[in-house]
């Protein structure tokens, strides 16, 4: 008996639903979770299915190919057990790998770690500990193009499904943005839309808010403007200066990163237009 | 154009979401919403469905019935314009009655609140504000048999859905409890199972917790014990003194009970055994 | 036996805390509370001491004054049960005036509402329900220095200590803020600095934000810049409509704005540079 | 310049903030932050200052003791980079105990861990990847006593100031406890003061809460009763099964523990009666 997980998206239309149940039955299955949800701005439909079933991958992909072709959805179809492949990326900053890999380790995180790629060399050792490949690739003025090529030829070797920015501090270009649309997760530390760019912590401390908070989204070219997968915050008083909201500010930043990641991992995000619809449990 | 929730109760078996999808489906409906789970414990399979159709009501009632007979399902199927009915208890406190009324009167809750019962007369006034029905039932020590018989009295004569005990201070009978089981939800003023039965706010105050909270829950015979709908908590400090924690409370309270009706209007909410299943938004 | 609430704002020093306490020993006081804090941004330091003395007001007035003159503080003293005053103005939405009247009823806001100002007349009933003076000062193109000049002198015949804009939907001029620096609290139907302006819901939605949030601030004449005194937030999914955004947040908003205008009126608010100091319970 | 953390306890009596701060003026003192609360029920005074001075720790504590001694306070005094020194007890789950190093090695958390003490061998290559001292101690039904007249001899060896129970799964004995008292917080897997004992997470699935907690305590002879320090809940859906809840408390454990070590490892909890003062920032 293996556990699928099923996610489609597609133009709303009548009978998606019937169909893709039908397509379940047919091979047996039983469902153990079902989401769906059809957004208003785009008309998009997503749903996502998870369900046993004693029947071999190949031949339910082929039924639900054939019992939904008619609406012409993105299917994707894998073995539960088969998990998603992440690169993650970094710079000097440690807490969100270290979250991410410890996680993992102890059984919350159903996701694969393929490599580690930084610009800088701190995190070197924590990849190693946890025994996963660091590639460090430095980046000037001068030689961000190449970075780049490399970054995605790692991507291609290492067959990643997507990368995750665990407080890398690099822009990426436009172009890479674009070529890897819905498949880079960034953290930023605020509460998006506030206090994009640079010192967010600061910015925050000048601003006299009394939450901070943290966001995990997509990254798209325009800088700190792309889909929202998950945000939160956290409860701050006068007292507080600039570094304890900083020290304050990881914590958030590691939970909301690990969230969101998670919920990637298990298939749970889908991006329509400008934002995403997450099936949470 | 019609908007239909439809809700099914049944033991988990194979094809119930495709033959209910199915009979969607026949009725030319556009499915906005669709949640369903299967507990565990009880193998009980829980589905809502809010729909659009050009159909009428009984044509989907019938369709339903006829597509998913073989499961003998529990279905309720109502037009979402035709809301629940429901009974507000109380006795001296009116703060949660008062969010009922007024969260209606708003807009925010599509319930309609039918009669208003107490064996006091505090609240007369508030009811009659809203002009909905006040009826007095004292109560004392010989007289609670035949104040139960008046209230069903009152059930009966109103329609009631759903009975809410809104800081009613006396304890409904266990023959009571059976009769309605499933439709009548109590606002217990603590965080369950911490501090049932009396003065909840004092007994956290002398165990010094840190978090306030109140509970939402369906009456059982058991007191205090019923599955529960919808908690939730607020933060404390050593320096709030009982009297602080009992004020504190009154909004928890309004909250939590608000949130359940809320969720009962809706049709969101399933028993299964001693728990509840939730599909909120 | 009085119960007195003591406020006082200066230069950082040597001494304050010592001199403050002197003089309260002085009088017999009995300290219930106390609270400092030094802003290193300005080095103000702030204090709030809340006592029981058997001596009378002046008296106590005096000594403090004596004791503290060599650091020239804003000190500001008060029976505890002589209240602030405080004058309310809204548009056409009432859910935050109605919360902030069922509050002072219940005995949860310590607060004199003197008058409620309004440039339309939907809370008219509402006021006169809770004997509240109502004043309609309506403001179009051309009229709205005269509105201004009829509103301060409302503030002065009422002997206003405060102004509350409990979505007051009209801009107040830049004048006008300055005259009232650290006296006109709004609430912002968003989470501050995200989304200044109109239709802060809709502009949440359309950038797909996890949690909506509603921000008290004072008045200054940048509009929605001014210092935060309280903010929260409450988590959405992507079922939420615009609409659902809006019906939630009148939530978010009434229980801010209750929250910060309770501090207000116990005298928990100092106002140092663009930010706030708040001792909360 | 020196920051030095003062805390004193005593019988609650006019003067004590006077002569505090009288003392911390004579010693050329800058008051950085001062806290105090004068519990109603045991009519305990309890204060907290922290302050700069260029005064030695001898003759600040020499002043502080001269104005003070009258009210016979229990008097603490330690300069802010002399951390407290603590020992970590844990059984086979390391996630406390990570947490708590993790933190250390960060800079959040100014405490020593002196020394890791496990029943089990699992936690052994975690203490040593931070340098920290490791010593088994087995205890089976006849050698508890012997375990803990060894666990005393530790502290005494290390000269700890507090014990940490990281998910240890040992009951101490009542002997212990009360030798102990007031230096030993332990963290429950539960919202105390629902779901004591074992199993809590099972416990809670089977009464259907709609949020679990954690609870951290200080350990007296009673179990799961002692005085809470600090507490936190995360929501939870009827689709959790028991272990998610495991998996999803793991981490309020981690994080409430945190917390309440932290406010120790910074002299902010008071133990008074049967409750705790927690001057948090």
């Amino acid at each position: 008996m293996a556990t699928y997980i099923a996610t489609l998206q597609c133009t709303d239309a009548p009978g998606i639903v019937r169909a893709a149940s039908s397509a379940i039955f047919d091979v047996g299955g039983n469902i153990l979770e079902n989401d769906q949800f059809t957004d208003p701005v785009t008309n998009q439909f997503c749903m996502r299915s998870r369900f046993e079933s004693e029947v071999g991958i190949e031949e339910v992909r082929s039924r639900l190919h054939d019992d939904l072709v008619q609406f012409s959805p993105a299917l994707h179809l894998r073995n539960e057990e088969v998990h998603r492949r992440s690169l993650v990326m970094v710079s000097q900053y440690e807490h969100c790998l270290a979250e991410l890999l410890y996680r993992r380790d102890q059984g919350d995180l159903p996701l694969d770690v393929v490599a580690v790629v930084s610009n800088h060399t701190e995190c070197a050792d924590l990849a190693r500990r946890y025994d996963v490949p660091f590639h460090e690739i430095a980046i000037d003025a001068t030689s961000k193009a190449d970075a780049e090529e490399e970054l995605l030829s790692l991507i291609r070797q290492y067959d990643v499904d997507f990368v995750i920015l665990a407080r890398y501090m690099q822009i990426l270009s436009p172009d890479l943005c674009k070529e890897l649309m819905g498949r880079v997760v960034n953290i930023h530390h605020s509460f998006l839309p506030g206090f994009t760019g640079a010192r967010p912590y600061h910015q925050a401390y000048e601003r006299g808010v009394k939450l901070i908070g943290a966001t995990a989204h997509f990254v798209t070219p325009e800088l700190d403007e792309g889909p929202i997968i998950e945000q939160d915050v956290v409860r701050v008083t006068h007292a507080r200066g600039p570094n304890d909201l900083v020290a304050l500010g990881r914590d958030i930043e590691r939970n909301v990163l690990f969230r969101a990641v998670h919920l990637m991992a298990e298939d749970r995000v889908a991006l329509v237009g400008d934002r995403t619809v997450v099936f949470s449990q």
